[in-house]
């Protein structure tokens, strides 16, 4: 019993040292948010860079995307509680949504792919979570762009999720 | 642009340590597991006062449970793959479930509740995973416990779920 008590204080101390640099990180973004002279936040490219990087940590890659996209989309609700439009038409989607960017956003429930690419183009929602397999469109109609996929490292969804945003938010 | 490229390898380096942390963490529940002699791995009371605990840390609590709960879902997972029983009857139970354990375990969709009890009764699953509005039994029929709810923090689901496990497992 010493020794697990031992091993659970030890596992305490590290969990208050993950939170204190988690709350350090978030000082770091904010930071970077007023360096970029506060752009729309959202930025999947850097995202998609970043997680490939902590990818090269070791952590299984399953958990490691799980963990970094809770940090980053709280992060980004904490700039901007962005409006993000989900296609719910497949058992998982929800999910998955709420996998990649958390239950921190406003999110608003579509029944069809239509609805949900009209509300994306006239700017009524900012992004556009969808099966990826839904996720192509008439680019001479719409001005979208496909930037990001969910998820990179497994298929516990059965599918991949897309994000699309409007071409000019870029 | 030179002061973003600072912030962002600060960055970097942090997220460096977090996952060195995430790791360390690993290696001592592999040996608090060994030291408690390979009983069943799934501790709720022992999670709900390490979440308890890591909540006063001051990050923002939705957040702080579902990265925490990645973290210990997947550590659970190294020591065995658990089989849970899902109750599939409203919109948010995956998403609630996987925010919950994670996409590491073997999960089992059931239609109706009390074929997920009887499941969990005879066995065929050790955990249950529910909408808490239907997760009363019959004591008299099952030898079941209700050990805690999901998420502890928020109503992103609309609802809490509850899990149940069989009594003699604890």
């Amino acid at each position: 019993m010493l020794e697990l008590n031992k091993l659970r204080s030890e596992i305490d101390e590290i969990d208050k040292k993950i939170s204190d640099l988690i709350k350090y990180r978030q000082s770091l973004a904010t930071k970077i948010v007023r360096a970029k002279k506060n752009v729309f936040p959202f930025d999947p490219k850097r995202e998609k860079k970043l997680l490939k990087k902590i990818l090269n940590y070791g952590l299984d890659p399953v958990m490691t995307e799980r963990i970094w996209r809770q940090i980053i989309s709280f992060n980004l609700s904490r700039q901007k509680i962005m409006k993000i439009g989900i296609l719910d038409n497949d058992k998982y989607c929800l999910a998955a949504f709420e996998s990649c960017f958390g239950p921190y956003f406003e999110s608003k429930i579509f029944k069809s792919k239509l609805s949900l690419l009209n509300a994306l183009n006239n700017e009524k929602v900012e992004i556009a979570f969808l099966n990826k397999k839904e996720s192509e469109f008439d680019d001479k109609v719409y001005e979208l762009e496909n930037v990001s996929d969910f998820p990179s490292t497994d298929m516990f969804y059965k599918s991949k999720y897309s994000i699309l945003i409007k071409k000019t938010e870029v």
